[in-house]
């Protein structure tokens, strides 16, 4: 077979693989490839192989026709230098699609099964429209719960494991949806103080106007590779960072690149998600928080308590002690939304600063109480208390002033947002409803996460009393574009009810 | 909102719309795009919209920052002019996509539902995941069979469709997979020398080595346009071209553009894809070819009557006159695979040659003679008989003529294939089995259908006595590497199974 040139192509197409062939190239022809074709690219020691999707060139300057281009994203996995060597040919379609077939016919898979289909989208060996179909195939009551059990540990296997040396490393997980909630913040200096090993990794927002990571970094360094993450585990037995340079469950990754814009809300997809990453971690104990509310994630204690059993079932079996909580999600926790806005928040309740919101003080006492009861010296129903002395006592801030300075702590900005709007009460009356969604997004509009001070202050929760004209919430904008957009959003639809009674 | 200046870039990104953004253009930092977003772009005039999904550049020479690059066929798409302005927009995610997940989680759809989700396959509106999640939601069962009449309707009514001005239009249609099985070719001059009016459109080979249009295109012009179409049929009551630049139920190709890959195999896709197609070129009597067989397609009598009665189901609440055969797909039909070499069957039949296969003719007289039976005039029982009279009398190789005249007859090549390779008998006995898709797979490899005259001659077929060493087909390449392929391919699998005893 004949080699081309290798070439890097300046083009950034995310997390799929794209390559590019000039049409007169002759391999093109005499191979019969076609645009939209997967193929393959090796190097000349065969050691790299590569799937890609190809792209026809017809522009020299592009790609001549000795070349094979790579985009951004695959170049870097490709491990070649330019100009050197490789090899190209059709990529044979994935062997376990067969399995994907089986299980759109409705047939049950076994663990080997999820394990080969992990196996190759790890491996790059399925396009977006085959993992489509695997997602598609397991959503809606497509997966038994043993089955989400085999697409878990299938997860796990397939990435790396870490291992922090301690029989107990707590963990926590919010299934998400409710903006603020930026509890972890406050339950890591908590549960540390105390002494227990919480070495949290925490995402970055996709959807939503700020992840966990976002906000920490308003505060330090969180972007901290393994050695230092160890390291800070070691002296403050835990830390708050971005878990993105870790190979933990990969696939997950892969999974939900698609899975985002497809809106697909699959259960099993979703429990799997979230174990796989907690189990990869290293996580021995977790506490899960499903919030229920009409615009939260789960609308139903019914639907609430199906989901809790079902992540007991594969805790259970994946040996991991594992915590449900429900709780309240009608409306964000705390004020502020936005990562400098969250940031606030949480250390006004780290000073104990009368000005704290109250909600987000309560959810994370509450949550950090449970955590605590993990360790068996803590009496049961004790740890709410403990909580509250290790926070009221100062002891959680200092831990958390700690932990920031061997991160990296950052200079705090004070100073505010270029824009604001403040949205008024048509009427008077109280609140009766807050739109996590419509909130979430006008505060991502206003430029969150992306620009630290932008997003959302809310100065009226649930059962506020309001007079007409008052002020519901501040929109805060860096950026006068961003700004009119999420200006004329909120103008169309705050996201607020105000009504004549409370209602409950 | 801010203006970009429109610019063509050379990549061939076939069914998939792609739109090329510079990292540092003002829009992407100001307005979070990000990589394989959907965006949507739009003139100054706001007469076309068209949706794309976003690319983002790292090089001045494929992009600058004050400009948008649209891949070629998403630029032929947008009708603008290089360096006009265009205005560029979040794409708003298509409204029908509720309607996707509601199939997926099990609902039934209405019509209306089809025609919503058509109407934005049509525009574009859907990106190759939210197709492959309609595809797989509609899988397996997942289509009740008012639904797929739904998706049939909703096909035909999202394209155009043809007129020929009269109250019969004869077509067929096989449902594939048969190697060779060129019976069109013969059915077209048949019917149409008695008189009926069969224009008859095709399509290429996709997967297979040669579709009708590949073959005929070895004899005369296919690639022909309405008014020609319109022309040839007044003059000859026939014609056999390539259907594809009639914008005909063009959903149904965006669905296979994506199903292709997945080789999703769904029911009542298929009934849909091939029924929108015929009402959209205005045929009113169809016959349909259902063949059976352990490598064809449908494996037993059993599914093929069902597939039957789903043909009949929708071909009467459609106002077509439906037939269905079935027939036998154990092994290809006629000796010739590939362009040239079906090509030469199909005069061979037509010139009443001694050489011509019987099995081509046999089943190409049956069909016609059902067509025949359309006619009122005819009796019941007499299609047979009056189609071999039109054959053996010369009168179907005149009308054949006749119309390749009409459409550009070619020079047909006596050259015989650059290469030869011939796979013999490894022992005595009778042939037991032809396996249709490896032979398939090793006709193509070998060039079919790019290099018309590449492809297999089979010497032997079902049931034959063959001698060790004898020739059971020739492999024909024009191409040193393809023929090695096929070769390496035959050698390891020639797709015969010969054993002692005839199998029955």
């Amino acid at each position: 077979m004949k080699a081309l040139k290798l070439r890097k192509v300046a083009i950034d197409t995310y997390k799929e693989n794209v390559a590019y062939l000039h049409r007169d190239c002759p391999l093109y022809r005499s191979e019969g490839f076609q645009a939209l074709n997967k193929i393959e690219i090796r190097d000349g020691l065969e050691t790299t192989a590569v799937i890609a999707v190809l792209n026809i060139v017809d522009d020299e300057n592009i790609i001549a026709p000795d070349e094979l281009g790579l985009s951004e994203q695959t170049f870097a996995q490709f491990h070649g230098k330019e100009h050197s060597a490789v090899y190209v040919n059709h990529a044979v379609p994935p062997s376990s699609l067969r399995l994907v077939h089986a299980k759109i016919a409705g047939n049950r898979l076994a663990k080997k099964d999820f394990l080969r289909i992990c196996s190759d989208i790890v491996n790059n060996r399925y396009s977006k429209i085959e993992i489509t179909a695997f997602l598609v195939g397991c959503a809606e009551g497509g997966l038994e719960r043993d089955e989400m059990l085999y697409l878990t540990e299938a997860m796990v296997e397939t990435g790396t494991t870490l291992d922090w040396g301690e029989s107990m490393v707590v963990d926590k997980h919010c299934i998400g949806g409710i903006p603020g909630n930026r509890t972890t913040m406050l339950i890591v200096p908590i549960v540390t103080a105390h002494g227990m090993l919480m070495p949290k990794t925490s995402s970055r927002a996709i959807t939503s106007p700020s992840g966990t990571a976002d906000t920490m970094e308003v505060l330090a360094k969180v972007n901290l590779n393994q050695d230092e993450l160890h390291s800070i585990a070691q002296h403050q037995r835990g830390f708050i960072a971005w878990g993105g340079t870790a190979n933990l469950a990969p696939v997950d990754d892969i999974l939900i690149s698609v899975e985002r814009p497809l809106a697909l809300d699959s259960k099993g997809q979703m429990i799997a998600s979230i174990l796989s990453k907690k189990i990869a971690a290293g996580s021995s104990h977790l506490l899960i928080d499903i919030p229920v509310g009409p615009t939260a994630k789960v609308h139903s204690q019914r639907h609430a308590l199906k989901l809790r059993k079902l992540f007991e079932y594969i805790g259970d079996r994946t040996d991991m002690e594992l915590e449900v909580i429900i709780t309240d999600g009608r409306q964000p926790v705390g004020n502020g939304i936005g990562p400098s806005l969250e940031a606030r928040d949480v250390m006004q309740v780290l000073q104990n600063d009368p000005n704290a919101p109250v909600d987000l003080k309560e959810k994370s006492l509450q949550m950090a109480g449970r955590i605590l009861e993990f360790d068996p010296d803590i009496r049961g129903g004790q740890g709410y208390c403990l909580a509250r002395d290790l926070l009221e006592s100062g002891r959680a801030l200092k831990k958390m002033e700690d932990i920031m300075a061997l991160q990296g702590s950052k200079l705090i900005s004070t100073r505010p947002a270029q824009f604001h709007y403040q949205v008024l009460a048509p009427e008077a009356g109280y609140v009766n409803a807050i739109d996590n969604l419509q909130i979430a997004h006008i505060a991502r509009m206003a430029g969150a996460p992306m620009d630290k001070l932008a997003g959302i202050d809310l100065h009226k929760k649930l059962n506020a009393c309001v007079n007409k004209k008052e002020a519901l919430y501040t929109i805060h904008a860096e950026f006068n574009a961003d700004f009119q957009f999420a200006k004329t959003l909120a103008v169309k639809n705050s996201g607020y009810t105000i009504g004549k009674n409370i209602e409950y």
